[in-house]
Order: structure tokens, then C-alpha cells, then sequence
């Protein structure tokens, strides 16, 4: 027979749950319409994309080279602190005058780059930025050696009075080869500092995990990955996300409401692809490359964030390396001198929120406090996903607060930085 | 420890594949472009929506109701049908005579709409449009009927020659009541045949198979997605599609390649949902409305097109009461008649291919063959996808030659139909 009883598939009654075909569907309506934005942008732009204007962001005056001196400058910090902890390990200072030569270190650290950018007007944003990213991550990577070395000797001390003997011999590692597994204070020495200081991690540890060899092939693949996702990037930001800016400080100035809301959705996109890139230039591509050039074994650089059901989880995986260090260095140190839990998490969101301001304030000269609210926002954020939404729902908060909150961030801070430069001199042209 | 040995998840090594929310992120970003571009449409025109202007398409003068009298006159061919039948069922008519009465009503049925459209300015495309499209559902279920009856008196003759008894008795139905099975020729009364023509079915059966009561909440729900539905199609073609259709002319007129691709794609994304919408609204609410109203009983008015993975798939599933009528009343037929399958199945193609083109080219009266080629196309289109494509590849190239195929063959007929009328008066004005 021709007809049978039965009933529609997209009647609940059918039970019918195969769509499959949906998932290949959105994909392709995002590739042609990304594809139409695209067109539109070339007919109505031209091309943008210049690389040689990337050089004048980081420089000047070609012939001063402010931010790569800081960098060098560095070192001195490095040397210091290695040198602190050589004097403490032969017992010539005591451990309150080590602990002050550490603090004073690593608080000239963090201020002196601050200083220079602020003073010195030749520093470019762009260069300031890089610059203070390193002094950062080396903050973060000395406390990690002030601490670990601080609980071998207190380890030691334990050893010692409980067995009588110390198992820490400096002789040891000496006799045994390079593959044999260091104890401290064997550690303490200029080959072992640097491999810390390049290696892709801010955790300090005596004997790092190692890969048996490097791999050419697996080397090759990810320095291809670096040049080519460095080249999208310059030429996406400059073909579409300036555009877009350029647009949207017409209406930021008047306070339009309608068409802010407009450039904002119509920047969170390309913002978006970029940050989606920049994550995997730098955590999957650049991380994997130095790992595999120092035979670093752990690439754990970050987890299944993606599929993170609160705001929590995104921020306990998608960058491993930050994570690792505030559980080990701030936050079970907090919990150990009896703070609750939540106090605790809350201190670590205050923390990041600060190096969040520090690394856009400071090269921007400007201090606004969007990037240290919109960190703070994230305590709120988190508690309202966890408690109200669950599964695919959470997820898609935790996509929808990514791709919204950043670009607010970002047009944020581009006003303000378009008011202060720009504003006042198109004032002042009509007089 | 705080480091151990393992790879990037990333990693072609670490065999890691839970990506379900990428499918989330695909999602989000999808709703987010389509509110940037409702949101910059209200800006650019305001709003466009205007129930009123639905009418004016039409009824050009709202005391003449061509369309519908043609709707009406459609009765008179349905009539001449199923008096065909009875008299054939009688044995009044040979069976050569009422092959010919039913030749000639069909194709007066046919032909007789079309000419009152070409001849009558009054008629408007729109109602146009709706008129043929019954015009041609009631030819193919007629033609349907014709079909049944012939076989019913086939199956009757070859049983009387081999039991030499009619199992097809007019008096049994009389005598057991409705619900019982109905058997030639006791289906040729005017109940049964208006229960077929109002039927969301072409494939006429003595005996449909029967839902047992009308469910009210079913119905109230269909019934109020159909409004929905309605207000929303008319609502997103006033304001999303006739304006990209407007700017579209100019660089139409100027065959200006890249604008027309970038134009062309931008029109893409209304039309597919406006697609979408019109499949859901016409195939799931509308019919099953109907279906619940006449008890019904085969829902089965589409199939999981969306999974399909080769363009012959496609065809057979998204539109299954077209789909069963070829199977039924043309395909199998002509495999009967010794055609082999590729051979049947073009020609289905080209029957639905002039089908599609009586439909567009007679209510716009222009002729340009446009749809004819599109459905033509379908041709090498399915045997290139079912031979290099497989799996989701093979559904992406489906979901994008519906998605791109469409919105090229509107472009062309209405840049064509816009040339034929407006164009000629631009021209003529400056004179």
C-alpha cells in the first residue's frame, strides 16, 4: 500500500533525534557568511593588510630600542635572584635576609618596567605590551624558584632531624651524569636557571619531565604554524578589526546606544577569530615549539576549555601554565594559613585582575580599570552560571560571555585611549 | 609532582576528540551574526513590515478576484474526472474513450490557467503563482485517480478471469457500514473524491489509512505555528529580502562580478531561512493540520533530507507526497515499459524541472528557463556528489547548492523581470 499511519519526524511523537546534518549545516552557513563579510570588507576597503606598518607599532625611532633593552635588562633580576638563593643554600644569609633580598627584587621587577614605560615616551604601546608580558611571566616564574627552594631547605631540615643525615648532597649529582635526577642544592646553577626561565611553564621544579629527542618533523610543523597564524593575524587585524574600530568611535562619542550595540556584535566576530588564533599561535604553536626545542616533556599548555560547562572550568583550563601557578603558589598557600575556599578563589580572580590592568594600563598610559572589572565580573559571572545553568546551556553562556565580553573590553579602552589622543586635537582644529 | 609527560590535546598524538562545544560555539556565533545583521538592517532602514502591502500582491482591483475565480472554475475539471470514472465503471465508456476524456481534461486543466494568466493583466504574479500551483497539485492527483481506477478495473478483469467470481462488489459497502474497506467501483461517489482532492496526499488509495479521532491540542498548535509562521515569512521578506533584492539591481545591470557574488551571498542567508521557515510552515504545520482535520492518517510528509549525504537523497526526501506520485505514477511506470534507471530518473528530473518553470515562468510571463536549468542541473550536480563526495562532505555540498542554488535562480528572474519593466521607464525618463 502506498500510505501507512505514522507520524511526522519533527512531531514530538515521533521520537526522531537524528539531525546530524544541523552540525554540517551551521558550519556552513558560518563559512558563507564569514565569506560574504569578507567580500564586502575587500569591496569596500581595498586592501589593508600592510606589514611593514607592524614594525613602526613596536618602534619609533629605529635607532632606539627601548623595549628590547628592558628585556635585556631582565636578566639582571634572574642574576640576582639566582645569587640570593646560592647564599641562602650555603647558609651566608639568613632566611629573613634572603626573603627581603627576594621581595625587594621582585618588586623592582614589577615596578621598574612600569616606570620606564610611563617616563620614557619613545616606548610604543605595542612594544611596552610585549615588554611588560615578559617582566610578568618572569615575577611569576621567580616566586615559583623562591618558593620551591624554600621547601627543599625546609625539607632538608626535616631530614636532617629526623635521620640524621642529609640526603641532599651536592657530590651526588656530580658523580652520577646529567640524566640522573638533581637534588638541592645541585640545582642552583646558570644552566639550570635559564632552561626554567625558557622552558614553557611558571611552576619551578628541580627535575623537569624530558621528551627522550627532539623531533625534527613535529619542530618544523609548529614553526610553520607560528609564521603563518603571525601573518593572519597582522593582516586580519589590520583589514578588519581597525575598520571597525575607525567606525565605532563616531558612535561611542555621541553615546548612541543602537549603533554601539551594532559595532560591538560586529566586532565581537573578528575579535573572536583573532583571540581563537592567538590561543593557538600561542598556547598550541609557539609553547610546543620551545618544549620540543628544550625537550621539555610536559605540553599540557591547556584542557578541554571548549567544552566548559561554568566560567570556572574555563578559567581552571584554557591556560594550564597560570592555572598550575596559582594553585600551587597562591592558592593552596592561601587555603594552608586557614582562608576559606571561596575567599580564596576570589583572591586568585583579584590577582589575575591586577596583571590583566597592569599589562593594558601601564603600555596604554592610561588607567580606566576596565580589564581589572571585567575580571572581577567573572566572580558574579561564575556564580550565576553554576547555579542557574547546566550542560549545553552553561557552555553556551560561557562561549556567549567570551565572544561578548571581550570586544566591550576592547572598544572600551579604544575610546578612551581615542579620546585622549584624538579627541581633543579635533576640537581644537576649528579655532 | 607538578609536571608529568604528555602531549597537547591538540596533538595529532593524544587521540583526543570530544569537540561538543565546538557545536555549541557554532550555534552562538551563528545567533550572534544574524542579531549584528537585524540590528544593522533596523538602523539602515527602519521598519519595513507592512501587513497592509500583502494584499496589493494579490488583488490589483479589489472588486475583481481573478485567482480566485480560477480556484473556483478548478471544480468543473474534478467533476469531469470522476463522472470519466463512472461511466467507465458502468461500461458506458471504452476504455480508449475515457482515456481520451481524461487526456483532454487534464490537458485543458493544464493548459486552460496558464492562458488566463497570459491574457488577463489583472491577475497579479502572487495570486497567479497560487492559483497555477493548485492548478498543478490537482492535475497530478487526478492524474493519480486515472491511474487507480484503471488498475482497480485491471485487477477486477484478471480476477473474474481467474475465479470467475468479482471479488469487487458494489453492495458489500452499502451493507457494512464506513469504516469498513471500501472497494472498487463503490469509491467513485463525490465524498470520496473531495476527501482525495483536499487530502495532503497525490497518491490516490480506496482505502487511506485513518487516525482515530482529531486531537485538539494538535491542531490549535499547528494552527497557531501556520499564523506565526505567515506574519513571519511576510515580515522577513519585507525587510530583509526586498531590500538586499534592491540594492542588488544596480550592479545586476552592470554585471559587475564581484559586487553580484557579494551580493548574491548576502542574499543567501534570508532566503535559506525564509526556505527553512516555508518547509517547516508548509510541510509540517500546514499539512499535518490538514491531515489532523481530515483524520489522515499518513504523516510522513518529509523525510531526514537534512542528513542527506548525496543530492539524489535530497530529492527523494524533502518533498515526499511529489516524491511517492513520480515513484508511483511516472518512474516505476516507465521502468515497466523497459527504460533502464537513469533514463527514468532524468526524465522525473525534467518533469519536475517543467513543472518548476510552469510555476515561476507563466504568473512572472516571462519565459527564461532559469528554474528548468536549475532542476536540470541537479543532474550532473547529484552524479558529481554521489561519485567524489562522501559522508559529511557529501552533506555539506548538498546544504550549499540549496543554500547558493536558490538564491542565484531568484537573483535571475528578478533582475530579468526588473529589466522588462522598470529598466525601460529609467531609460525613457530623461528623454
Amino acid at each position: 500500500s502506498c500510505h501507512k499511519n505514522q507520524d511526522s519526524l519533527l512531531s514530538s511523537a515521533s521520537g526522531y533525534s537524528k539531525y546530524r546534518g544541523i552540525l554540517n549545516w551551521c558550519v556552513v552557513m558560518l563559512v558563507l557568511s564569514n565569506a560574504r563579510l569578507f567580500l564586502e570588507n575587500l569591496l569596500k576597503y581595498g586592501i589593508l593588510v600592510d606589514p611593514i606598518q607592524v614594525i613602526s607599532l613596536f618602534l619609533n625611532d629605529p635607532y632606539s630600542w627601548p623595549a628590547a633593552c628592558l628585556v635585556i635588562v631582565a636578566n639582571v633580576f634572574v642574576l640576582v635572584a639566582l645569587y640570593t638563593e646560592r647564599q641562602l643554600s650555603k647558609g651566608s644569609f639568613s632566611e629573613r635576609v634572603g626573603c627581603l633580598i627576594h621581595c625587594v627584587n621582585m618588586a623592582v621587577l614589577i615596578t621598574f618596567p612600569a616606570a620606564v614605560v610611563l617616563l620614557l615616551p619613545s616606548v610604543t604601546p605595542v612594544g611596552a605590551a610585549s615588554a611588560l608580558s615578559i617582566y610578568t611571566i618572569l615575577f611569576l616564574k621567580l616566586y615559583s624558584y623562591k618558593d620551591v627552594n624554600l621547601w627543599c631547605r625546609e625539607l632538608s631540615t626535616i631530614k636532617v632531624k629526623k635521620l640524621s643525615r642529609s640526603l641532599s648532597c651536592p657530590s651526588q649529582q656530580h658523580f652520577s651524569g646529567g640524566d640522573c635526577k638533581v637534588s638541592y642544592p645541585g640545582n642552583l646553577t646558570l644552566r639550570d636557571m635559564y632552561y626554567f626561565v625558557f622552558a614553557p611553564t611558571l611552576c619551578y621544579e628541580l627535575n623537569f619531565p624530558r621528551s627522550p629527542n627532539i623531533r625534527m618533523s613535529f619542530l618544523l610543523r609548529r614553526l610553520c604554524e607560528m609564521l603563518f597564524f603571525t601573518q593572519l593575524l597582522v593582516a586580519l587585524t589590520q583589514q578588519w578589526m581597525v575598520p571597525i574600530i575607525r567606525s565605532s568611535m563616531k558612535p561611542l562619542e555621541d553615546m548612541d546606544m543602537s549603533r554601539m550595540a551594532e559595532r560591538l556584535l560586529r566586532l565581537a566576530v573578528p575579535n573572536h577569530l583573532l583571540w581563537l588564533m592567538f590561543f593557538y599561535w600561542f598556547f598550541h604553536s609557539s609553547m610546543n615549539f620551545t618544549a620540543e626545542l628544550l625537550r621539555f616533556g610536559d605540553r599540557q599548555f591547556y584542557n578541554d576549555w571548549w567544552n566548559s560547562e561554568t566560567v570556572t572550568y574555563f578559567w581552571q583550563n584554557w591556560n594550564i601554565p597560570v592555572h598550575k601557578w596559582c594553585l600551587r603558589h597562591f592558592y593552596k598557600p592561601l587555603l594552608r594559613r586557614g582562608f576559606s575556599k571561596i575567599v580564596s578563589q576570589s583572591a586568585v580572580f583579584f590577582l589575575s585582575a591586577f596583571f590583566h590592568e597592569y599589562l593594558v594600563s601601564v603600555p596604554l598610559r592610561m588607567f580606566r580599570l576596565w580589564a581589572f572589572m571585567g575580571m572581577i565580573a567573572q566572580i558574579p559571572l561564575a556564580w550565576f552560571v553554576g547555579r542557574f545553568l547546566r550542560g549545553n546551556y552553561g557552555n553556551a553562556a560561557v562561549w556567549i560571555s567570551i565572544i561578548i565580553g571581550q570586544p566591550f573590553a576592547v572598544l572600551m579602552y579604544v575610546h578612551d585611549y581615542y579620546v585622549l589622543h584624538y579627541s581633543s586635537h579635533s576640537q581644537a582644529s576649528p579655532h
